[in-house]
C-alpha cells in the first residue's frame, strides 16, 4: 500500500492509474478504522481497480466544544489494517496541507444541513462538504463510499454531488454493528463501562419501531413514541432527537408513505452517538444512482 | 461548432476529445459577445487543443435590484463570432439545467469577495463562484480563461481553484479597449451618447495615475486622489470606489512596494461600469502560476 502525505504525491500516484484506464474508488475516513471502514473498503474493492483511502481528522467539521483534539487517532493500527483489507494508497495529509495560510473557500448545502444534526452542530456540515469536495478534487474518483450511520451526511453529500455535477458516484453502505446492535463507531470507545452496557438500547429502539412498522403501523408519532419509550429506559442517555424524515428533504413527515428515515441523536453519558434505519426501504436509497 | 444545451451531451462530446488525450480550454461567459471575449477565445485556441465556450446569464450573480432580466441576450450574433472564432464547442444550459428544482449547494471564498465589488454587490460573488465551480465541473478544462476586467473575480477564482484543488490552471487575458480607452463591456451598449462621451474618462483617470506610478509615485493617497480628481470631471459619472490594494489580500496598500492593483467602480448614469490596472506588473500576476 502506497502512502501519500501531499496532494502532489496522490496526484502523481492515481495520475498513473488513470493513464491505465483503471477506475478509482475512494474512502474517506477520520481514521480509527473499525470494520464499518473496512467495508467499505471491500466494497470499493470489487467495484472499482484501485481503492484510496484518506484518513484526515478535518478540524472544519468539529464545533468549537466538541472533540477536534482528542479524537482518537491510530495511524500505525489504521495502516496495518488497510494493508490488510488491500486499500492501494493511503492519503494522509496534514492539516495545513489541506487548509494551507490563507484558505477560505467553503462548500455548503443549505437546506438538508438545517435539522437534525444541524440543529446542534453549526457549521459541521460546511466542514464535512468542503473537505469531501476538496478530497473529492485531489482524489478524482469514480466512486466514493460512505457508511449509512452518517445517513445525513450522505444525503447531504448526495445532493452536493447532483448540485455541482460531480462525475462522481456516491454509495452508501449498511451499518455495522456489533453483536448486541451497537452501531460501529470511533467515538464508541469513549464510552465507559456502564454506558456500553445501555448503548445498545439505541438500536433496539429503532428495532421495536421497525417491527411496528412491519406490522403495518405508518404513523409517525406511534414510531417515534415507540423508539422514545424504549430510549427512556437507558438511565445514562440523553435524547437529542427522534426524528421520522422524509428520504429526500429531511423534514418530518407524518405517515410513511413508502419509505421513510428514523434517526436518533443523543448522549450517552457525555459521548454523543447517532443510530438510524431506513422503513420501507434500505442504505441504497441514500446514495446516487449509477 | 458543436452546440450543446445539456449537461450530459456535453460531456459525451468532451469525453471523445479527452479519450485522445487532446487538451481542453475554456472560456465562461454570460454571452453578448466583445473582442475582449475573443481575445480569451484566441488564446485558449493557442494553448490547447480544443476550445469550449459557455454563454449562461447565471442568475445566482444578480442582486435583486441588479439587470439580470434586461441583461443583453444576442445568442444568434454570438454563435456566429464564436464560429468564426474557432471555438469547438458551445455550452449553452437553460437555467433549470444549472439549477434544478431543490438546488441548494453553494460555494463561497469569504474573504477576498468582502472589499471593493463585494460591498455593494451581496452575493454576486457567491453566485460568480458557485456558477464556475460547477461549470468546471461539467467541463473539466486543462485551463480556464478569464478577462483582467473583472480583476476582483479573476482573484476570488484563482483562490478558489487553490483552496478547493482543482486541477485546472487559470489564465488572465489582458483589457481590450476601444481607441478612446474605454474597457470592452456588454454592458457599454447601455450607454447613452452623452455617457459614451464621458466613458473613456475612467481608463484616462486610471492612467493618470499609472503616468505618476511611471515618474515614481509611490503614495496610494496620491495616486488615488489622482484617479479621483480625474473622474470628478465627469458630471454624469458617480464613482463608488476607487482603491489601491494588495494583489494577495485585496486590502487596502498605503504604498506600493513592488505591484498594486489600482481599481475603480462606480455609475455613469444608471450603468454601472469597472475598470482597474495593475501598476508594478501586468494581468498575468491575476490567475494561477502553471
Amino acid at each position: 500500500m502506497k502512502v501519500c502525505r501531499t496532494v502532489q504525491e496522490l496526484r502523481e500516484a492515481t495520475r498513473v492509474w488513470r493513464g491505465k484506464g483503471e477506475s478509482l474508488g475512494f474512502v474517506p475516513t477520520m481514521g480509527c478504522l473499525h470494520r464499518g471502514h473496512l467495508s467499505l473498503v471491500e466494497r470499493s474493492r470489487r467495484e472499482n481497480d484501485k481503492t484510496v483511502v484518506s484518513i484526515f481528522v478535518n478540524p472544519l467539521q468539529f464545533g468549537p466544544k466538541e472533540d477536534f483534539s482528542v479524537y482518537p487517532r491510530t495511524e500505525e493500527e489504521d495502516r496495518r489494517v488497510l494493508e490488510q483489507g488491500g486499500a492501494d494508497l493511503l492519503f494522509l495529509p496534514r492539516v495545513e496541507e489541506i487548509y494551507p495560510p490563507g484558505f477560505q473557500t467553503y462548500c455548503e448545502v443549505t437546506q438538508l444541513t438545517k435539522p437534525l444534526c444541524g440543529l446542534t452542530r453549526e457549521g459541521h456540515f460546511r466542514g464535512v462538504t468542503t473537505v469531501v469536495l476538496k478530497l473529492f478534487n485531489i482524489v478524482s474518483p469514480q466512486r466514493a463510499y460512505f457508511g449509512q450511520k452518517d445517513a445525513q451526511q450522505a444525503i447531504v453529500l448526495t445532493r452536493m454531488v447532483e448540485d455541482l455535477a460531480l462525475n462522481i458516484n456516491l454509495r452508501v453502505c449498511p451499518i455495522l454493528r456489533e453483536q448486541d446492535g451497537l452501531a460501529l463507531s470511533s467515538r464508541n470507545r469513549y464510552l465507559s463501562r456502564e454506558e456500553r452496557e445501555q448503548a445498545p438500547g439505541l438500536s433496539r429502539a429503532l428495532g421495536r419501531a421497525e417491527s411496528l412498522f412491519l406490522e403495518g403501523e405508518r404513523g409517525a408519532r406511534v414510531l417515534r413514541d415507540a423508539v422514545r419509550e424504549e430510549l427512556g429506559r437507558l438511565p445514562l442517555f440523553t435524547p437529542e432527537y427522534v426524528e421520522l424524515v422524509d428520504l429526500g428533504t429531511l423534514l418530518p413527515v407524518e405517515r410513511v408513505e413508502s419509505k421513510a428515515l428514523l434517526l436518533l441523536a443523543g448522549r450517552l453519558g457525555r459521548t454523543r452517538l447517532i443510530d438510524n434505519i431506513v422503513l420501507g426501504g434500505t442504505y441504497v436509497d441514500l446514495g446516487t444512482q449509477e
